[in-house]
């Protein structure tokens, strides 16, 4: 068994290898920008997490490896253009492709990642190809729905937390849930320990996203390598937000809606004045809460997996990894 | 068999059908620009083409419905995000969808659409399926090439007309190729008759877009549905412009490239001005050779395909009919 690092070199080998290859492709203002998306880096958590899921039913990994890049490739074209509509200027510190190159390449490449996760799909040999196919191609579209969501709640006054819960599901948490299921496929795998896999995943996938929201208000700003309070500046309707926003009554909720609404507060303003509401209602508490929720979820999948406590403790390890537990 | 009338009627009521079940699927702003561009009607070229090769070989065309989707689907993806880059107002007489809705929109219900063409393609039980994935696949990445190299070109000062040939094999000539293969494939045909399929569409469609390049220039304004001189106008790069700057020499060629250049010259002066060129250097007579030398290549490949006359008949019609003829 291979454990999180081991994976990580061995997918980077392969993914250097494609890279190569497109490099040599034509047009190179089509493939260029695909390599320097994929070589931004990244932690590639989802093709490892394939790789580990595969590797728990059948140790010849090489085979999984063509659905390891479609997944890493497909989510980084998701990355691509989700860019252009968030109108993000950096990704991973490095110029984005609509900044460096156009909006119009950043599309058209962004295209093409997309074809290129099938063409590498088509190299799957196994015998559940179909399945596979079908449920990348769910998991894609689904993504597709929640960037729509994301963008359809930033313009709406009525999001609930459950609406946010629903749309974080779509956009992150099942394309970690599928590469866990897809990885267990093409081992051939049992149906229902591939659908343990995907429950754990997708728990695993929401407590992940949740102390992300977390850490944007509470997180240290040494540690946790973004700038606290981005998510409170810009007003995005993240957990943390939505939650007050149900919670908060009479002059606190005016205090929250004013702070919201106002052109005149300057950002350290905005977050000195927004934590202390979040203090105020517990709101760090809450989110830690549900994060738990979902993460001992995904525990009790991982103990129903029925694969020795050896092999599957990989899986353990990454999780708490992700959740930056030491335990 | 069934013509070419009798196949977009049987097509007709298959996508009504999907496009009804696509209208009930939600976030509503992420399909309901997939509907509007489905519906925007069109000729359903490629899906007739697909559903008639398949008809050469097995009369179940039930069955080729879903890659006949799919192909449609991916073609209306492909407008849809040209639209973007080339800064379309209208397609079809209707507003575009970034000018309907917004840049985003497009962006990402072209997204759905181009994995929504995967779905309708796993979806076939043929047992080819793994060819006929292949196929698509290659033909999706060579048309988002052909795209790549138009836009390259309207930056580019040395474009020549062979250049121009290999972009609107892959831009346009490709996808109609691959519907005829795609549909033999998936009525088990024998290998070499797809492949000659696929040849027959590929220099059909070479034709076609030569004979698109002609009327742009030398149609009748009211048989040709577009405004005479549009491609002029534009500095289009086409098959006639760039023949025409291949052989202007001297004056003429001076004439050209300030009528091409200058900002100051009124739209019917500009068209006046390189009609005249084109009709002294014969650029009509030189476009029409070549769109023959493709079409007659076409017309061999028919007469080699092995099928009896009366079942290959329907496909010289369109072919005819493709290329306005009456014989």
């Amino acid at each position: 068994m291979h454990n999180y690092k081991e994976l990580q070199s061995l997918f980077a080998a392969k993914l250097d290898g494609e890279i190569s290859q497109i490099n040599q492709r034509e047009p190179i203002y089509l493939y260029e920008p695909v390599v320097y998306t994929l070589k931004m880096g990244g932690k590639r958590l989802r093709p490892v997490l394939l790789l580990m899921a595969h590797e728990l039913f059948n140790d010849d990994i090489e085979k999984a490896l063509p659905v390891a890049m479609a997944i890493e490739m497909f989510h980084n074209f998701t990355l691509l253009h989700d860019d252009i509509m968030d109108n993000a200027d950096l990704r991973r510190n490095h110029p984005t492709i609509h900044v460096k190159y156009s909006s119009n390449t950043a599309i058209l490449s962004g295209d093409a990642m997309s074809i290129l996760s099938y063409e590498y799909l088509n190299r799957c040999k196994s015998q559940n190809f179909r399945e596979i196919f079908d449920v990348f191609t769910h998991t894609a579209l689904k993504i597709c729905e929640g960037q729509q969501y994301d963008m359809d709640f930033e313009r709406e006054d009525h999001t609930t937390v459950d609406d946010y819960l629903k749309m974080i599901g779509l956009k992150t948490a099942i394309l970690l849930a599928a590469s866990l299921k897809i990885g267990a496929l093409a081992a051939n795998a049992p149906k229902n320990e591939a659908d343990l896999l995907y429950e754990f995943g997708y728990n695993l996938g929401m407590a992940f996203q949740l102390r992300d929201d977390y850490l944007d208000s509470f997180g240290n700003t040494n540690t946790f390598g973004k700038n606290i309070g981005g998510d409170i500046v810009s007003n995005k309707k993240t957990f943390l937000l939505l939650t007050a926003m149900e919670l908060a009554k009479g002059e606190t909720k005016n205090t929250l809606k004013k702070a919201i609404s106002s052109a005149q507060i300057t950002p350290e303003n905005k977050i000195e004045q927004i934590l202390s509401i979040y203090n105020q209602l517990e709101i760090g508490r809450l989110t830690n809460e549900k994060m738990e929720e979902y993460y001992n979820k995904s525990l009790l999948c991982w103990e129903n997996l029925n694969v020795p406590n050896n092999k599957k403790q990989n899986l353990l390890l990454i999780a708490n990894k992700m959740m930056n537990r030491t335990n």
